[in-house]
């Protein structure tokens, strides 16, 4: 896809997208020859829209590539994840809905354990109750370095974002995280001459916070990882001419949402049914609507195939209340396959149904892995999507005469 | 694909490809689930050959873009559209079968109202009639500026080719059609400095027309925009060691031949019969042939189903004409969708079918889009089709050892 083309046709027009992102949505089945999670489930309103629909075959990133869910959103919000490379530390701060101003550098940070040598003995400081992780990261937010703001926000546990604020402060770092025991904590490098005042800032950063944890044992020191300056990323609205409303309850999908200039709503509950309330509320509101589904992919992460299957059928059956609010175009996708069989994320293609009454529809009447392999989409890369949806909706005009 | 590649491994062959473009082929049911056009239409032949030949369904330009004659046209015969961008001044020439020449520098020009305060009341000058407009246009010719020289050529109603020649003229510039009415046409500014002297010579030019047409109300002023330099386009035989003729009765198609190099064989005739009686006249003269019909684009643009349908079925009429003369390899297709429910170009990939023996064929005994959508050739860019039918037709060496 070709951005820059895509940008300059761009239209307005008075029409409305859906994106449903059931997370982890592609499945494998448990055994040779079986359904997949999504070919088991019984979810009669997909089944209906996917014979009305286009079906096809989305990969996020590459062939044979596992996508993280940073990058799988990306791709289905139509940019290259490989062009825009969030790094770790700004999806940790994203995913605690920290607002990262595009000065700011973030980090991932972990307390851990040290030796009276300053050896490491235990990276997770036997993984910290979160009360305890609260208590000493307004610890460390009392330390001060000139040149920079610093913040600390507990993610769970052990796991906390960080966050300098400060006028050129490069994020070309090395990590303190040695990744195994036995070793001391290393030093922050300068990997660009740019970062050399950054890497100084660091390392007086983590000098007092080793001096103020000391009596603090198991989480008497930090390690920092994945230092990322907030990307620089066209909006939704530059992009697209959309303007876009995301409804998440997770705070890593409320994150990139806002990444791409999305508005994050409220969604006031945490359930399936809460977000599709929040959808109707702000349907008259915004163009275009992400809905992020979590649970499938915590399902398929823990090898759960039934909670799989039955996350599904919950999206199934809250299918109608979207498709009453009569949108224009409708996509259900997911953002990389989340096989219960693996426990993992997957590079397995995702199953995609796109919806329009100016599609040409495949009259394929199953939203499963194996019939969208029949769809006239193709196998295709999921940043073709957005184009396509924005087609159907009017919103492209005709390149050349 | 890689069009450097390919043009090292090209060899010659006493073979013969055939490719038939009907124009806007691809379409839509009139209702959900019902037949598209192709799929409505009887078509004994082309479902005969589909199942000797594979299919698959073409995307010209980009996923959702809907493309333009021209950048349709040229991906099916190889060229990246995006690439090589033709611009609109050079469409309208060509439309009208002027011969461009590498220096030249068209536009689109319109004849329009202004009144007595030079302000543009219409920007079409009411729609005036042909035969006044090559009235007009015959005056406008009398115009002379030092360092070039004018071509000013009638299309229909108040629309006119304006070509400008003469060394060094850059094409970067602005136009003078503000695309509103209520303001003075825009003075034409060069937006580069290699078109300076350009800008110059048009703004002479307009003056001297504004002066010409004073008292011809309504069409007492012009418009121009668009400009464009005729683009350096690598020829078919260079590309593809082709000797190419083509087959077109509209000015539009036989320029964009002319473009990559083809002959543009004269008709003798408007009709799809006409067309395929001189296919069979320079049948031994030429390696490829492009055979394009218009028929099918102009009844699915005015929203004609079953008038499309009747030229399909033309088309097919006349298909064992074609097989008669025993083609190597032979393309069905088109330039890109025009669905009669839609009344215009649209976005939706373009059924295709590729007939060669040495093809492995997809025993799909039906052409038609969910046939195309079953098809071995999968959905493709409309590039590939002119090296999968070089490979069919023995010319292309293998590449490595």
């Amino acid at each position: 896809m070709d951005a820059e083309l895509l940008r300059k046709l761009i239209v307005q027009a008075d029409t409305k997208i859906a994106m449903v992102v059931m997370d982890g949505l592609g499945g494998l089945p448990l055994e040779p020859g079986g359904p997949t999670e999504l070919e088991a489930a019984r979810t009669p309103n997909l089944d209906a829209l996917a014979a009305r629909s286009v079906l096809g075959l989305t990969i996020p990133v590459g062939p044979g590539i596992t996508p993280g869910s940073g990058p799988g959103h990306l791709a289905l919000f139509g940019y290259d994840p490989v062009e825009y490379d969030i790094g770790r530390g700004v999806l940790e701060a994203l995913g605690i809905g920290f607002d990262m101003r595009p000065e700011d550098v973030a980090a991932r940070g972990n307390f851990c354990t040290v030796n009276a040598d300053g050896v490491l003995t235990d990276r997770r400081a036997g993984r910290l109750a979160t009360e305890m992780s609260r208590e000493l990261a307004a610890l460390l937010r009392t330390i001060r370095v000139d040149g920079a703001q610093f913040f600390v926000e507990t993610v769970k546990e052990h796991r906390f974002a960080f966050v300098m604020r400060g006028e050129g402060l490069g994020d070309a770092l090395s990590e303190t995280d040695p990744q195994k025991v036995g070793v001391r904590p290393l030093p922050v490098r300068a990997l660009r001459p740019d970062a050399e005042r950054s890497a100084r800032v660091v390392n007086r950063f983590v000098d007092e916070a080793r001096r103020l944890l000391a009596d603090r044992h198991p989480a008497n020191m930090i390690l920092l990882r994945g230092f990322a300056r907030y990307p620089a990323i066209p909006t939704f609205h530059e992009r697209f001419g959309l303007r876009a409303g995301a409804v998440a309850v997770n705070g890593m999908y409320r994150g990139v949402a806002r990444l791409v200039g999305m508005t994050v709503l409220d969604v006031g509950g945490e359930s399936v049914a809460d977000e599709f309330a929040a959808l109707e509320r702000h349907w008259r509101d915004f163009d275009f609507f992400y809905l992020h589904v979590k649970q499938t992919d915590t399902a398929g992460e823990s090898g759960d195939f039934w909670r799989k299957v039955r996350a599904i059928e919950e999206v199934d059956a809250q299918m109608p209340r979207l498709m009453a609010l009569e949108p224009d175009v409708v996509i259900v996708s997911g953002d990389h396959s989340s096989p219960a069989a693996l426990r993992s994320h997957s590079w397995h293609p995702v199953p995609t149904l796109l919806y329009s009454r100016r599609a040409r529809a495949d009259g394929i009447a199953q939203f499963g892995e194996r019939a969208c392999a029949r769809g006239s989409l193709g196998v295709l890369p999921a940043t073709h999507i957005m184009p396509i949806a924005l087609a159907n909706a009017g919103r492209i005009a005709k390149y050349g005469a």
